[in-house]
C-alpha cells in the first residue's frame, strides 16, 4: 500500500474522527476474555460517511473474529464502507477463516488498524488487502493498541510466554544458608509483592526440586492468606512425580508438568495453550538453565540486606565460562520493598526482544 | 561532676561565647597532622572574663598535647582560667603525661570539652578533674568535634581501624567468570569511585591471592592514571612472598605485610601505627574470614547489572551454618555509577559498633 491510500482515506474520515472511532473498538475489544490463545480485538464498521453501521468483537478461541462479528450483523454491507479495527486482520485459516478475506468478500472499501499483527502464519492481511485494491491504512493509535494487547502480543512475537525469572537472594547472590534453611530471608513487604506479581501471572512455574523441598502452594494470597481473585496456573518441571501430599494439589487450578527437557519447546507448548506469561520462582537448577538458554525476558531479584556466603548460590552454571560471555542486564528500576531492595531487569541488547524488529 | 559545675560555668562565660571559643579551638585542632595516632586536638585559654589568654594544638605524635602547648605559652596562669579543649584531656602518662594532671597543676579552674576520650587508658581526665574541684563543661558542640575527629573515634572506640570492605561482583554475587577472567565487570564510573574513596583512606589491603593474580598497583588515581594526592599504605595479609617484580614495589608508601593468622591482632598492630580506616578489597577469602570474625564496619558493593553463574563468588563460607546466623546489614544508600549500582551498607545492630554505647 502506498502513502497516497493513506490519504485517500484520511481525506473522507477526518483523523480525529478515526482516533474516536479506533477507541470505541479499542472499548469493544476489552468486552473479550483477557486471556488464552487469541488476543482482545474490537472492530467498527462505518458507511462512507463516516457513521457507524455495526460493532463486534472477539468472544474468546471458536468464535467468530472481532471483523466477522461486525460484519454478521449486517445484511449488505454499503459501498465505500470502512472497518476500523484494533488489530491487522488475519491473513490465515483457523477455525474462523481469514478475515482480510471476508472483508474483501463483504465489499468494504477501506481499513484502518492499530497493531500490525506479529504472527507468521496469521500475518499479511493487510497486504493482502492492499494487493486487491482496499485502502488500508495502518498503525493508528498503535501504543495504545499495543497496551490493550498485553503480554499476548510478546508472547506472539516470540513464539513463547513472557518469561519472569523471580528469586530472593542475599547481597551476596544466595538463597539459603549452608544447611539449605531459608525462612524468611526478605521480609513481609517483598513476600506481598511477590503474590501480588503472581496473581498477574498466567502461569507460574517451579522445578521438581523446588516442589519437593518447599511444597509450595503456588498461589497468589493476600497478606491474610486468602487467595487473590486470579490464579496463575501451576506448572512443574521435571520428571520426578509431583509428591501425593503436595499443597499444588489443593491449587484451583490442575498443573500442567513438563518434562523440560527441551524448554523452548515447552514453552511453546505453554503459548498454545494460551499461557502468554510464565512467573518462574525457581529453584536455582530450573532459573539457571532457562538463563543458560536466553529464555528469560525479565529479572525480578528481592535482595536482603544481608550476607549468607557458603555454597547455596541463587543462580549455577549459566554458561558463561569466560567474561566475554558475560550476561549484561538492563535495569528498569531499583525499589525499596520494607529493608529490602527490588531490582527489576531485562538482557541488554534485548536478546529475546519483546520489542518489533 | 554535678549539674552545678555546669550551671557556674554557663554563669560566668556565656553558651554563645562558649560555642565560639570552642569553634576557635577546632581552627586549631585542623593545624595539627590529620593522620597518625593521634587525633587533631586544639585548646584555648581564656582569663576569668573570657578574654583568651594563650592557644595551642597537638602537632603529631611525641610532640605535647594541646592543653601543655596552650599551657606552655603563658608564664602564669591567672586565676579563675577557663581551657576549652576539643577533646576531654587524657588522663594517661604516655610520652608527655596525662593532661588532667598539666591543668590541674596549673590551677585551671573549668574545663570545656566537646569529645569524651574513648580510650580505656586514656579515658577518665574529666572525672580526675572533676575530682579535684575543677569545674567541667563535657560535649560541647559534640557533633562537630566528632566529625572533626573523622576516623580518629571510631578507630579508637573499636581499637582497631575503621575497616570497609569493598568488592565488584554481578547481580548473582560473582567477581568472576569460571576460568578466572573479571575485567572488567563494572563500568569506569564504578571504577573512578574505588579510586576516590581509596584516597580517603589510611590503608589499603589485599590477600596474597589478589596479590599474586592480579598485581594490583593499590594506588589511588585519577581517570588519566595519574597519582590523586593521598596515597593509602600498602597491607598484604598473607604469608606466601611478595613476587619480586609486583607493582606493589612501585607504591609511594612500603607495604606492611601481616599473616593474617590472627586478623584482630594484625588490626590491632595495624591502630597502633596510627591507621585508622582500612580499605579491603579482597579477594574473597580474606573478605569472608573478616566478615565471618565481625571485624568489617562498611561494605561498599559494586553491583554490575550482569549475571555470571558459575563458581566464582565474591564470598565464600563466611561462618553462616543455619539461616538464624545470616548476617543482616542495614542499607545506608543505594547509587547508580554509570550502568552499576553502588550499595554502602553496614552491620545491623552494630555488632562492631563505631557509635557510643
Ligand atoms: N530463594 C528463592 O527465591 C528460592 C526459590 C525457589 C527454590 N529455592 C530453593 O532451592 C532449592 C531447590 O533447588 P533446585 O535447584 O534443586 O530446584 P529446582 O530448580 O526447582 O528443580 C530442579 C529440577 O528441575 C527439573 N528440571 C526440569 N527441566 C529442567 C531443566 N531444563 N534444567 C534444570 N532442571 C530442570 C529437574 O527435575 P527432575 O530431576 O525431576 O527431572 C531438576 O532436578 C530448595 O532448597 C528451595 O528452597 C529458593
Ligand atoms: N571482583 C573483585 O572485587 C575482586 C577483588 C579482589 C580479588 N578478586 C579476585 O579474587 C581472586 C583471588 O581470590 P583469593 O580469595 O584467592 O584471594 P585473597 O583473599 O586476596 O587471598 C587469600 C589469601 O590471603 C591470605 N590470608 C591471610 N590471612 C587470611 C585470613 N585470615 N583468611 C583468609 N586468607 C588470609 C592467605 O594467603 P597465604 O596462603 O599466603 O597465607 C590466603 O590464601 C583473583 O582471581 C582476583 O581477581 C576479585
Amino acid at each position: 500500500m502506498g502513502t497516497s491510500d493513506r490519504t485517500d482515506v484520511a481525506a473522507e474520515l477526518p483523523v480525529a474522527g478515526l482516533d474516536a472511532l479506533m477507541r470505541r473498538a479499542f472499548d469493544l475489544a476489552c468486552r473479550g476474555p483477557k486471556r488464552g490463545v487469541n488476543p482482545q480485538v474490537g472492530c467498527v464498521l462505518t458507511d462512507a460517511t463516516g457513521t457507524v453501521i455495526a460493532e463486534g468483537w472477539h468472544r474468546g478461541a471458536g468464535t467468530p473474529h472481532a471483523e466477522v462479528d461486525a460484519l454478521s450483523q449486517l445484511d449488505t454491507v454499503p459501498p465505500g464502507a470502512t472497518a476500523i479495527v484494533t488489530l491487522e486482520p488475519c491473513n490465515h485459516t483457523g477455525r474462523t477463516g481469514p478475515c482480510a478475506q471476508a472483508l474483501l468478500d463483504a465489499g468494504i472499501s477501506r481499513v484502518v488498524y492499530s497493531v500490525s499483527d506479529p504472527g507468521l502464519i496469521s500475518g499479511g492481511g493487510a497486504a493482502r488487502l492492499a494487493h486487491a485494491g482496499v485502502a488500508v491504512f495502518p498503525n493508528l493509535l498503535e501504543d495504545e493498541g499495543e497496551t490493550l494487547l498485553g503480554d499476548w502480543l510478546p508472547a506472539a512475537r516470540l513464539g513463547r510466554p513472557v518469561v519472569t525469572a523471580k528469586w530472593a537472594q542475599t547481597l551476596d547472590g544466595r538463597t539459603a544458608a549452608a544447611d539449605g534453611s531459608s525462612q524468611w530471608i526478605t521480609g513481609p513487604a517483598a513476600r506481598a509483592d511477590v503474590h501480588r506479581r503472581r496473581s498477574t501471572a498466567d502461569a507460574i512455574a517451579v522445578g521438581t526440586g523446588t516442589l519437593i523441598a518447599d511444597n509450595p502452594a503456588l498461589t497468589a494470597r493476600d497478606d491474610t492468606g486468602a487467595l487473590l481473585p486470579e490464579q496463575p496456573i501451576p506448572v512443574v518441571f521435571g520428571t520426578r512425580p509431583i509428591p501425593a501430599d503436595a499443597r499444588l494439589h489443593e491449587h484451583p487450578h490442575s498443573p500442567i508438568v513438563l518434562s523440560g527437557a527441551d524448554l523452548a519447546a515447552d514453552l511453546a507448548n505453554l503459548a498454545q495453550r494460551g499461557i502468554r506469561s510464565l512467573f518462574v520462582e525457581g529453584g536455582p537448577t530450573l532459573i539457571s538453565s532457562l538463563v543458560a538458554a536466553g529464555l528469560v525476558d525479565s529479572y525480578l531479584l528481592y535482595l536482603a540486606p544481608a550476607l549468607l556466603g557458603g555454597p547455596r548460590t541463587a543462580l549455577g552454571d549459566i554458561g558463561v565460562a569466560s567474561i566475554g560471555d558475560i550476561r549484561r542486564l538492563e535495569i528498569e528500576s531499583v525499589q525499596t520493598l520494607g529493608d529490602d531492595l527490588l531490582v527489576i531487569a531485562h538482557p541488554k541488547g534485548n536478546e529475546n526482544s519483546c520489542s518489533p524488529e
